[in-house]
């Protein structure tokens, strides 16, 4: 099945739903201009479309193998990552001080949602080098620097994260890998990791672990623990490759989906590491990387979600079944209503996903490079709110988006070889690594919400109620209706958000999740609406489809942030009301 | 992962919920008692818990294998299907005038989840023999009878329907497959088959195919579509086994779940066949047991819900995992706030759902054996109103259900050896077959509400706003809540009705799902209402653990139904609101 990148979608986003224009207006980003980023993103399309998106069905087919503690990936990956290296690819997410090309993240999250929806599971390689390169460029010695930056930045060398062990997933604290200093201020890195995405490869010539691990009288929990880099070939001091180090892959799991990603169990013994950041700092200097990362498993959400919309407009325009309202004989499923709605549905949670990333990265970009220091407070307390947004929902809506693809298809959905289970199983992994989505309901009301007394979500409600005053200016029966969704579903999420303010912590967690869905929700109306009435006022030719399915959303999601209420309401009460031990006895 | 049979809440929903004692009153079931239905459920739960569900995770991993035109099932399937041969497990949900036990479908229902709940793709198995059972009981000749149905009602033959075509799924209208008449009277039929489930296997001794085929100048369309019986091998006069028929499985499909159950493409060669029913009738022959087939693929959603519940509970009472809220370190994550939410909301779906199925099952016995001829009527109405959201609403739970249990095992539940990911891939199915849930949305506004005027609706409704009356004379907060909540939930089915009835066509489909999706969330919370209610007025030990699922469901399900409204109130409007040419555009 062909893939087709959005980058009209996208395009529109970025002028109507973030004002990209404040963005390149930054001194940072002089040399940046519509043009440039028309190029980047018609080259990434090019390159998603042509040489990762034939490979994905194959590589979930053919799975990553190990043998003799080597992986061997899927087939055709290898000369993809060649290509990726050559193309300039990995560069683009990558900030100028580390030699990157400093792109806006707003730019770089729609290239990498058109990598991740032609090929999740190759694009976890080039995310995770890029989380690699930020750690190690934020903390590591320049001795470090200098060995390693220049040839993860091209790509040429990838990077791997070491964090899980089976007794240390969301909660870091009992990490147990232990590292012993050596003579010559290295570390010997001894211990068992799980879960390492591309932990290892035949892709590129060197692979660079970033570990976990803790020094001998280490405090204990996650105060205790530190990070290494440890290197899979060592390198001379001339920069050539020498002897292997002492780790490697002892086994591949067997997951639901992402096949062509292998994630390796490791096993170091005794493993020659050196300390980035300080000692007993790990857990910080992980953060730093922390909400990049969480953007773009939301915009992974979304990636799939596109490619398996695609796949299933495809299959509805082509596949011919009962008799069609208001239609001929032989006209295809897409014009069953029902069939329709689940299209539109798609598009919409999608587009509406896609813009809260797109706004999360824009967040980020201004924060970053906006000359005046409360704009970019402003700008990063609002990054810092809308990232468990942008994980959590975007993932969620990858999950929901790609079971109605299978849905669309019917029978066919069921079989493998049509491909549309295979984005309904690669999906599912969004909503639960980098922190589940339950933890991000928990980091949005905890950190984000309760810890500066509501003032962030304050200002982004300000700016929603600014969009339905827009929506009230407009004459028109449209606008009408969209103004009073989107203000009902305000007004439910004002109420909400003083009902975690005042709530204890217990009432507070109860409800998180519930109340993650209805910011997203109306986020996701709000940049919808807002986008259609920038671009109509602009003579966009795609304002009328954008305005289609800010419609679709103001009937069909938005009027969920009211149902959600209830369940804000009534906080810990339906959810601990009765013993737990009673759970299996009904 | 071991499985317990949840035999309580079946107990607790057949007295509670659907008033168990109306059917046994009934002359037909005369006897029957309470302490046989405990011993068959007892039986059945054993027979699940020991034989089927051990075999469940190996079926998957180890799928049905073909080789010569002949398919092998997964390992140990053959002598499991010997031992529910034994039990005389078959005879459980056929009919008297078949030769089956006659229990009450609401009895059936609940065995049935257990089976489909350890094992579901055996499960399917005895499903279609059953069908098959009941159209040859219905619609064949005392001659054809004679032959097949002992042997098929003891399960020692088992049944498959072949209805799919590539062209001709969810509209059998195309249907290719021919039919040309012998000279002795039988037929041979000649086509392509697929999506044939247990098509072939080496369970039972012979495979009774029962096939849709068109005769020569048959009207074309779906009134030219006859039934024709196929035994994969030929029966002697004494009995004994001939030989092989026209026919054979060429393939076996990749499909995302059920592995343990092969679907097979089949293809006929002018095979003998014999029709059922009359000609051109096949297609109202196939009417017979749809209502019952619909129905247990609901049951089959709640089944594999409750599965997964169980193993996420399991796996949240024993992994520890984060500082848990007013508990000591080194407590389990059920105590998480967002964990314990996860876990009521699963059960209390699944409570729900199988309130429903057995609700739909209850309402075809006093249909089939009440007394007075207007409850046998008005039973037969509810019946079939009841059917459509019994399928879609227990297989959509199903889905989210197990999606949900995928999410409480973190990283875990995406490694294919947990076993979380096996209910997420094989419940996928659910909603598909058996008539898509938009059909079956298609079917409830159609069929079931329009046609009558809304007639068996209202009734619904009346009985729903008894259990709201019945809330309101109650004292208490936990009562006054459950009836707010549902007051206002009717009200919005009211009006959600209202609306359908008086739509035009095109409004109506477009809004078939949501619709539906209200009356599946009003019932649901009316029916763990009415359970709670009942339960407690009689002492139940477990009526507190109702109610508490009651709340849950007053505060976080049934508010969804008046979020519903608007989608159906704005109709066709935000579905076809745009070219579809543009949908791919943006």
């Amino acid at each position: 099945m062909s893939f087709t990148p959005p980058v009209n979608a996208m395009h529109y986003l970025l002028k109507h739903a973030v004002d990209i224009d404040r963005i390149i207006d930054c001194d940072q980003h002089a040399e940046l201009s519509h043009d440039l980023i028309g190029d980047i993103l018609e080259g990434a399309a090019v390159f998603s479309r042509d040489v990762l998106a034939p490979l994905n069905g194959s590589g979930d087919q053919n799975p990553a193998q190990i043998k003799d503690g080597n992986v061997k990936s899927s087939p055709g990956f290898s000369k993809a990552y060649q290509d990726w290296v050559e193309g300039g690819w990995q560069t683009l997410s990558i900030e100028p001080e580390a030699g990157g090309m400093g792109l806006p993240q707003a730019v770089n999250s729609a290239a990498a949602e058109m990598f991740y929806a032609a090929n999740m599971a190759f694009g976890l390689c080039p995310m995770l080098t890029s989380s690699a390169v930020k750690a190690i460029s934020a903390h590591a010695s320049e001795e470090l620097k200098n060995i390693y930056l220049e040839k993860m930045v091209s790509g040429e060398w990838s990077g791997a994260m070491n964090l899980t062990e089976p007794q240390a997933g969301s909660d870091l604290g009992p990490v147990r890998t232990k590292a012993v200093p050596n003579a010559d201020g290295s570390y010997a890195v001894s211990g068992q990791k799980i879960f390492i995405t591309w932990g290892d490869h035949d892709c590129a010539d060197n692979i660079i672990h970033l570990v976990l691990a803790r020094l001998p009288d280490a405090p204990s929990g996650s105060k205790g623990i530190s990070l290494f880099l440890c290197p899979k070939y060592l390198v001379n001091d001339d920069g050539s490759l020498g002897n292997r180090n002492g780790f490697r892959p002892i086994s591949l799991e067997h997951k639901l989906g992402i096949h062509g990603s292998p994630t390796c169990v490791m096993e170091f013994e005794g493993a020659t590491g050196w300390l980035v950041g300080e000692e007993n700092r790990g857990l910080a200097c992980m953060f730093t990387m922390m909400n990049e990362a969480r953007l773009f498993v939301g915009v992974q959400g979304v990636g799939i979600g596109e490619r398996a919309f695609q796949q299933a407009l495809q299959f509805s325009q082509d596949r011919v079944q009962g008799r069609v309202i208001d239609q001929e004989a032989g006209a295809p499923i897409i014009g069953h209503p029902d069939v329709r709605r689940m299209l539109v549905d798609m598009k919409t949670r999608l587009m509406g996903a896609r813009a809260i990333c797109m706004a999360t990265a824009a967040a980020g970009d201004l924060g970053a490079c906006h000359g005046d220091e409360d704009v970019r407070q402003a700008a990063h307390a609002r990054e810092a709110l809308l990232t468990p947004i942008a994980k959590a929902y975007g993932s969620d809506i990858g999950v929901e988006v790609t079971s109605i693809g299978v849905q669309i298809h019917g029978g066919m959905g069921f079989i493998e070889e049509t491909g549309a289970a295979q984005h309904y199983r690669d999906s599912r992994i969004a909503p639960i690594y980098e922190g589940t989505n339950g933890i991000q309901a928990m980091d949005l009301i905890g950190r984000k919400l309760r810890r500066d007394g509501g003032d962030a979500m304050r200002n982004l409600i300000q700016d929603l109620e600014g969009v339905a005053l827009t929506c009230k200016s407009q004459s028109g029966v449209v606008f009408d209706q969209l103004e009073a969704s989107l203000s009902s579903g305000i007004e439910s999420l004002k109420t909400a958000t003083d009902i975690v303010l005042n709530a204890d912590e217990k009432h507070a967690l109860s409800v998180a999740t519930p109340y993650l869905r209805i910011a997203g929700d109306v986020l996701s109306g709000a940049l919808l609406i807002k986008s259609a009435y920038s671009g109509q006022k602009a003579g966009d030719p795609y304002a009328s489809s954008m305005l289609g399915l800010a419609s679709f959303h103001a009937a069909h999601i938005l009027p969920n942030a009211n149902a959600l209420l209830d369940a804000i309401r009534q906080g810990s009460t339906p959810i601990f009301g009765y013993e737990v031990g009673r759970l299996a006895d009904l």
